[in-house]
């Protein structure tokens, strides 16, 4: 079947988002009781070693100094004033990403506000792996109206919208967003850009994989040896996946392993194919590179692949984008709210 | 990660690949041993309750006054001729094919010879849903010089090579290309074209769906009332799917189901979620047509995805494929060989 095997970039078009603004004093003066809700539970601070239950969402507490200071309507970077602080701004969010992002900011890119206003006070940010409705829900229940999301919103890489103007599903999304009041920046490109890779070093240190990185490619990991099947079982049970794929010889020694989180077009997976045993990814096309590598054993290379799903193979990078922000954004609570695996198999459906 | 997000179509250039010509009159003398040397065993005529083990592949004999006149020497169409035929070349059946496919040919397609020439003598035809190394190595073994393939050989929808010529695995596929003497027909586009479907048209075979199909519509099934599990098991078990993939509440009733075999883009699936609750396919990108689905059900539109994978999806329309040559080459043996599924899952490793 040929449909959509072509794809052609459009350029960015933000909905027209009304909002219903939220003072951050509101939150600000009830922050305890409203903590409590958002969990439902209290929760320790963050463990890497745990991964993803289906709708699980770790929050990132802010420091006690500055719960102190955001109870009183104060934020860090107005201490010493005698006036109450202006409440944060998405816009001013955004600055300070792109301040400490470590690399200049693109012209043409995807990472831009999708949704709300850069002058809407921020009452709370959660980061997020996709913005699906449910993921939006979920934040919004907890009081956050902003949303940073590495994937898009509106169902293209570009989050177009102009195809979907008279989509009732996309009308239903539009309009949940302008109702609750929410602002969704989109951050992808300047996240794997960053050096390293944001997405990369949240995946990393999720699968516990740090002491196996090479320096100087940060794709690239070298293991003790095992074998394709111990490795893959490896990963599934660290990442809570449902439905991976694998290809490849199950007992084939493996110990140079190449991690490429997200979508891999063919012109980019080839040259990964020659650098390790195994190359890890989160999807591809299987009429092009899932071939080549099939190609590649039968023509006597040893080579594997191991396709996670695309949500799976980069939401930690954005449980760490969560953690990241913290460092220099003090005055409004800051969480991350994982997005469910998509997929469950026929023999252990999931509701 | 955006790698490959976007993909640009680019003109068809068939491979250079010299061949080793073999006479179909040495096939047809041995035609008999021939036969039992390629299946290993004698085989009952096909069973379209049968389905795919790993590397199964079924041939399609010539009828017995078929297999006469081919072991003499002569075919089909030149009977009451007192000189021995030609032999049937490439040429020729790419011709019968455009003369029974029933629609204009087009002029613009990927339905090309990708490798070989024309004016090769053909000992039998073997046709496969992904002209894969290994299925190529196959079909070969058994005697087959003609591939008509539904996916690519060379790694894109287009076939390019230009990308690839010094790059070893495809260096490596050119030259058994080559030396075996095989060409090589994409038969994609006017598979699809014909009406009904020739794809679909063996994948509602392989599933014994033919009294749910809607003869105005022939992507819709009525099914009497079941659960979205129920189905999704019903699938698995009769394709024989290691890896398939659903999205959505197993315990949905299901009685509208559209199947759209192999690739599906963004903007042909989002009709097909208005006039189904459940949406069938091979392969689609997850930040788009699966987060769609998604948010049709956080919406409150209970809406389902099953994703078979590419290969399974559309494997037996090219075990149809077989069976309708039939009906217009009965000069040398036509074959179907399956290729494999790619995958395994971790928890059930499969050599």
């Amino acid at each position: 079947m040929v449909s959509g095997k072509g794809v052609v970039g459009i350029s960015v078009k933000a909905p027209d988002a009304g909002l219903l603004l939220i003072s951050p004093l509101k939150i600000s003066g009830a922050y305890n009781s409203w903590l409590s809700c958002f969990l439902g539970y209290d929760r320790p601070p963050v463990d890497r070693s745990e991964s993803y239950p289906d709708l699980f969402m770790t929050l990132y507490k802010p420091s006690r100094r500055n719960f102190l200071l955001t109870t009183l309507g104060l934020t860090a970077a107005h201490m010493g004033r005698s006036a109450p602080s202006a409440p944060l701004t998405v816009g001013q969010v955004i600055d300070r990403i792109k301040a400490n992002v470590g690399i200049p900011w693109r012209e043409q890119t995807v990472d831009n506000l999708i949704a709300g206003s850069l002058e809407q006070p921020v009452t709370g940010i959660a980061t997020t792996m996709m913005a699906t409705l449910d993921a939006l829900k979920r934040a919004s229940a907890g009081g956050m109206n902003l949303i940073i999301t590495h994937e898009p919103t509106f169902f293209t890489h570009q989050d177009r919208t102009e195809p979907f103007l008279q989509d009732p599903i996309y009308q239903h999304k539009r309009d949940f967003i302008a109702k609750q009041g929410i602002s969704v920046f989109h951050f992808h490109d300047h996240w794997h850009g960053r050096r390293p890779d944001g997405i990369a070093t949240g995946m990393i240190r999720e699968l516990g994989w740090e002491q196996y990185a090479d320096p100087q490619q940060p794709k690239l990991f070298t293991f003790p040896e095992t074998t394709l099947a111990r490795l893959a079982q490896g990963i599934e049970s660290k990442l809570k996946i449902r439905t991976m794929r694998v290809l490849g010889d199950p007992n084939m020694p493996v110990r140079r392993v190449l991690a490429s989180w997200g979508n891999v077009g063919l012109m980019h997976g080839i040259p990964y194919v020659e650098q390790a045993d195994v190359i890890i990814l989160g999807e591809t096309h299987e009429w092009e590179l899932v071939e080549y590598i099939q190609d590649a054993n039968a023509a006597g290379r040893k080579k594997a692949l191991i396709i996670l799903g695309h949500l799976v193979s980069e939401q930690a990078g954005m449980k760490y984008c969560a953690e990241w922000l913290k460092g220099f954004i003090q005055e409004v609570p800051i969480g991350f709210v994982a997005a469910a695996e998509p997929f469950w198999r026929p023999d252990q459906p999931v509701r």
